[in-house]
């Protein structure tokens, strides 16, 4: 039997699915798993997708351009206009999820063995994509009690060897929630540009920022337009995951002509997902306000509950819909895994995506879980309680126990 | 500025896309452009799969698991089972598209440096998921005198070095339309079989085989079940590629645990295309048996066609849709790039794809096209013409030049 590549076994497992068959198995016993795991969100997609995909009147479901429908790409350019982006149609290239659009970016830019700088924790795919480009990333761990803010630039600066590329920001932040300050995005935009890098700029989540503070996409930095690649997606904007649409967005023609060789090879995005992608350009205010506001709620909720619980802490996210959480335990991956296979509360128990996953320097999160409030309130008031009541049996749990909560075998 | 990847730059250009901007122009003047470039059927998708998309009744678009909807994988295993392939749906992974499949496939048994060898013209986007996963293409040509049939295995053999990992074959074949004998597959086994190397295997055409003979799978050849990676996609067969929808399937579970991590980093393939090429699996008996009569009649009619134009030779393709044609010119893509720019034929003219781009091997190719046969006989009869004209006014043309046709400025 020929041997597998390297590459794959270098590949990390996925914080937030890993876990899965564990998941399967204790709602196999009828046990009821709420997922916190997983950026799913709950909300509903615009009707104005659902109804472009009804109406669809065709007889042949085609390829479309490599580069992704052209009204689509149209349409985009007033959608990033209300967010004073700046761009062309032709700046814009559609691709299958912003996975894809991370992918391109980094095989467009990154040849095997350059290096890019990634505050963390991060999301835990970029890693993935980086190995699959055979890139390498360099970190820098941001600090559960500065909130995630980003960390001293002189720390970056430390990493830059000739072979960095680049810097990845996820902002608003996955899997921390943490909005860049303007103060903060400018110490980017120098150090981009005294050390020439690439800017990779996922911004996913800019519809989901709750302080008040603004949004500063990397476009709006002054000088690196050239320098910048931005990542977007639908999926998390209109809940909307499962079209698999998504888009690059560089000025840099170099970049363009690269990143759409790897698109002519893949031939087409999703035909389908980009038609009801477009239609969802159409969702009215209230729309986005309701989900928004919702988001807002639920920020608020569980947070305040997750901080009432003995020996738990999480900063207050600003952004996307995640929260990291420092848990009284000793191993946070080991606890979620106990939380699948050995607990339930009221045959009840949760899925928790462990951090040290999104990180990748040693020793980091260990003591933290990523939580994604996609569940409705009265969901995330049960999850808090289950929280309380696991933490108080657990067995690697630092709180005390008292007898209240119920074991399985 | 930093400075693109150099991985970028050795990216081939698709030589079916390549020529689109040219293309575009021509259609700009006014100039009706038959593409026969690319295969991109126009027969009808199954009005199962319009119908399914129709009836979606979801209020939200959701991720699918990473290897695909359960139930799609578990109807696919019917669907195999009647070309005598037995598969578990826990072997059927869900990919974007043949695409992502292969590049998948690639990914999870090959490193930077290992080589595959591949007969050729081969599928071109091999060559760029090649460089994607960093592997060396070593191929060995198909002559068009010999209609392409499989090289000696000698010449493969003599190919193998200590980095030889595996070997890629489409069968039936795009772009020759050639299906490998039985005795041409056993030979295949034997090297697989004797150099232990991964047979990656592209059947997305198993439904168009038109000489009776029959399709041998991969999966078929006893003794290197673990050694085959089938690559298959529904966007041929039922006319939707637009919904990118393929499918890897692998016994040897460790290349299934590798591609899983591919496909977890990536999250989930499109939802909605799932929902469509499921139900496409019960297009009907009438429904395939049109398809393939259509394509059975237009094969005939277009290789009698070329066949009687002076200078042109085109083996009778056994499957698929496609043809690769010897034309009597100096140069094959300096006369497409012709026939989009400087030819019409009242009005019309021809999207050939240059066969040269199908090898790897210099110098093969260069008076040979790629045809796809996705118009309707009374375009293909247009087409014909066009050509016979256009060859008699190329000026890079071999055969002797008449006065009747008609150029433009």
């Amino acid at each position: 039997m020929p041997r597998v590549s390297k590459r794959g076994g270098a590949m990390p497992d996925s914080p937030i699915r890993k876990l899965a068959p564990l998941a399967d198995k204790a709602k196999a016993r009828g046990i009821k798993v709420f997922h916190l795991n997983i950026g799913q969100p709950d909300l509903p997609t615009p009707p104005q997708a659902l109804a472009a995909i009804k109406n669809i009147d065709r007889k042949i479901l085609e390829y479309s351009p490599s580069e992704g429908i052209r009204s689509f790409r149209e349409k985009l350019t007033d959608y990033y206009r209300k967010f004073k982006i700046e761009v062309s149609p032709d700046e814009i290239i559609i691709t299958s999820g912003g996975s894809e659009a991370v992918t391109f970016a980094f095989m467009a830019c990154l040849d095997p063995g350059d290096e890019i700088i990634v505050p963390e924790p991060a999301y835990a795919n970029y890693t993935a994509f980086a190995i699959v480009a055979g890139a390498v990333i360099k970190s820098i761990p941001a600090r559960i009690e500065e909130g995630f803010a980003l960390p001293p630039v002189e720390e970056f600066e430390k990493l830059i060897t000739p072979k960095t590329k680049g810097m990845m920001i996820c902002n608003p932040n996955n899997p921390t929630g943490y909005l860049y300050t303007r103060d903060e995005m400018n110490k980017i935009r120098d150090l981009v540009k005294k050390h020439d890098l690439f800017l990779f700029s996922d911004e996913v989540y800019r519809e989901f920022c709750y302080t008040g503070a603004p949004y500063i996409s990397a476009f709006h930095l002054e000088g690196i337009e050239n320098n910048v690649i931005l990542i977007d997606s639908v999926s998390k904007r209109y809940s909307e995951c499962g079209l698999r649409i998504g888009a690059l967005v560089v000025k840099n023609k170099e970049v363009h002509n690269n990143v759409m060789k790897f698109c002519q090879a893949r031939l087409s995005p999703p035909l389908i997902g980009q038609i009801a992608a477009e239609a969802s350009l159409d969702a009215d205010e209230e729309y986005m306000l309701n989900n928004y506001n919702e988001y807002v709620e639920r920020r608020k909720f569980l947070i305040d509950g997750l901080n009432r619980i003995d020996g738990v802490y999480s900063p207050i996210p600003m952004g996307a819909f995640y929260t990291v959480v420092r848990l009284p335990v000793d191993d946070a991956e080991r606890f979620c895994k106990w939380l699948l296979s050995d607990f339930q509360y009221h045959n009840q128990t949760l899925f928790l995506a462990p951090a040290s996953g999104f990180y990748t320097t040693p020793g980091y999160g260990v003591d933290e879980v990523r939580m994604a409030y996609v569940l409705q309130k009265e969901d995330l008031a049960v999850c808090l309680k289950i929280l309380e009541e696991a933490l108080k049996v657990y067995p690697g749990s630092k709180v005390k126990k008292p007898h209240t909560a119920q074991m399985t075998a």
